[in-house]
């Protein structure tokens, strides 16, 4: 397993988390992600870890750095399906997620990426995005 | 990893096969996505397999048992993200993918779901389904 795919729902990128991340893995995911986010116009980026039993601060920072790559490229980051155990432990290790988007399940995170972007239709322009 | 993770999306359920499958893994992934099938009333089953480098008989046996269960549920399977090379290994083991639909992508195949869906309403209404 050398990279974690990336499926294309729509406007949207789709992330399913379901192995142990180490470096190279998640370095491998930001340099993918980031480039599918420009070639495929994306505007907003699920990242599901409902496998994830537990995560640590190396978790957390990757997650938050996937946040801010995709924001600085115009597009939102949404974390979804969290356990409540990992969010105790977000919690508990004193993680900084206040980047990160999270919703309950890949549905309701694609709403809220679909509410964020009718909040905020003045950052495609700025990007040169176009609708097809 | 003990499991993997069956994804709602609206009306359809998608599975991403990330990890190299076994016998115990693909028993609790029927077990799981027929349960869900019913749960969440789902009209059709998404089989991400673009991570998967190869098949073998094992692999393909699932995919087209998976198919057959969902459809006995009332539900379509659509298999997305085939590599050219996996075709190429399926045609050449003489593997009988004949019952599983098959598209390029996740987009596509939602489409296709769709298609099939307005093709055979008449399906729904034997299994006493209903629009909410």
């Amino acid at each position: 397993m050398d990279r974690i795919p990336i499926l294309k729902l729509g406007d949207f990128l789709l992330v399913t988390i379901q192995v142990d991340m180490h470096d190279r893995l998640a370095m491998t995911l930001q340099d993918d992600l980031t480039a599918r986010v420009v070639q495929d116009k994306a505007r907003g980026v699920l990242i599901d870890i409902s496998s994830l039993e537990m995560v640590d601060s190396f978790i957390g920072r990757m997650l938050g750095n996937i946040a801010a790559m995709a924001r600085a490229l115009g597009a939102e980051a949404v974390v979804v399906g969290m356990r409540p155990a990992v969010a105790i432990t977000i919690v508990e290790l004193g993680l900084s997620l206040h980047d990160v988007h999270t919703a309950l399940n890949v549905d309701k995170g694609m709403g809220l990426l679909r509410t964020l972007m009718e909040a905020a239709p003045a950052r495609e322009d700025g990007h040169e995005r176009h609708e097809e």
